[in-house]
């Protein structure tokens, strides 16, 4: 089997011009293991301003791979969590998860392991942070070329191997994960202004209760969260309003 | 290969209680194989409020389970859609995700496939309404068990086999799909209230722009949005802002 695949890679490869012999090149180092098919790769390094329309209205860039690239780093992040940590709940997992696949860590790790290199985009007229986010989707969009090319596992192997484990200390992000109360309170200090925390509502479901807390800022009502604790509730409403005022 | 996990399961299944057996059944009905391990099967239909604490503040209710099982669904019905449709792009296809993988959507099938004859909940003082995403849940919750039990492909088979064609008819899905921002516009006529969707930024990339509309009611700002076109830009704006407002 081995012998076949390393075979049929030979055969391929022979065929490569030279830029696509260096874009294999680059996968190996990142991805850990050859193409087989080169193809969704090159649309996964093809930001929409060099991508060529394919069909009417219909552009071959890489964000179908990155729509497709986003899924899979959900699941493969989700379990990773779901296995390291039994005792916690979802809460914990849903938290931690967001802040591995955030933007701001995506784009980290993608300069760190050379996506920039390979990523194509039109450079005319552009400033170096009008694209904040080119990597880190870029990234996105390399998984899903690897997950089309090779499927599932080779997918999550990549991910945990090469991306979550030497990139990620997930001690310090638990660490420094800040709540969202405490952002909120934070940020209303510095612009003067008034945060209220009301609870509202108390829903009774038999064997226990679900809270519904709103977040009024300067009397006006922001944000609502529930929870199964009135602590829940406010951590939901407070994570609300955090995006609402897109507070960081 | 077949025959040794015929036996095993034969072996296995000898030692389960009269509840266990009916519990197989019912996996075998809903999923379309027996359970190799059935305790994530017996966690996925188990409740919060029927859940034993097995740690201190720790629950072993089916919450977990759901997160991994949305994960799972996330990235399955990516696939199927990105497959289905290579020639539309990533905003169509989330947005028919996002109607797929929906609170509403999942309790339809979940009640369609049985889920509510194998959930445990506490129904002591408990109004029909009271739980209204209780079988959207523990579906999410079943597709983490089958996941955990027997891993991806599995998992794919189950969701694409038996809920994906059976329960979802795709054309009517996209043909009903209205449009957020004719949503809200319903929404403020409905309630005297007036829209406003303002230009207020260009970003210039080079061979495209990037739109910045915002959305005011009354005068009040709601909402913003972005996009690669002013239409997108507009519907991304009605998106938030129709979350925001808890617009359905």
């Amino acid at each position: 089997m081995g012998r076949l695949t390393n075979n049929r890679l030979k055969s391929v490869f022979k065929k490569y011009s030279k830029e696509e012999r260096r874009l294999v090149s680059s996968i190996k180092m990142i991805v850990g293991t050859k193409p087989f098919n080169l193809k969704p790769y090159q649309i996964a390094v093809q930001h929409t301003s060099v991508a060529k329309s394919v069909k009417k209205g219909f552009k071959e860039s890489n964000e179908r791979l990155e729509y497709l690239g986003d899924a899979v780093l959900g699941l493969v992040v989700a379990e990773y969590l779901f296995k390291k940590f039994p005792f916690k709940d979802e809460g914990f997992l849903t938290e931690l998860r967001s802040r591995i696949v955030s933007r701001d860590s995506l784009n980290h790790v993608a300069r760190t392991i050379g996506i920039p290199q390979i990523v194509r985009f039109d450079k005319k007229r552009k400033t170096p942070n009008s694209h904040k986010s080119l990597y880190g989707n870029a990234l996105e969009a390399l998984v899903g070329a690897v997950y089309v090319d090779k499927g599932f596992n080779t997918s999550r192997k990549f991910i945990v191997q090469k991306l979550l484990k030497p990139h990620y200390d997930l001690e310090e992000i638990i660490n420094t994960t800040k709540n969202y109360k405490s952002k909120l309170i934070e940020w209303t200090q510095k612009n003067s202004k008034t945060p209220n925390f009301e609870h509202i509502q108390t829903i009774d479901k038999g064997h226990f209760k679900e809270f519904i807390i709103q977040i009024q800022i300067d009397d006006e009502p922001i944000a609502k969260g529930h929870g199964l604790s009135k602590k829940k509730a406010e951590q939901d409403a407070a994570r609300e309003a955090c995006t609402i005022l897109e507070i960081e």
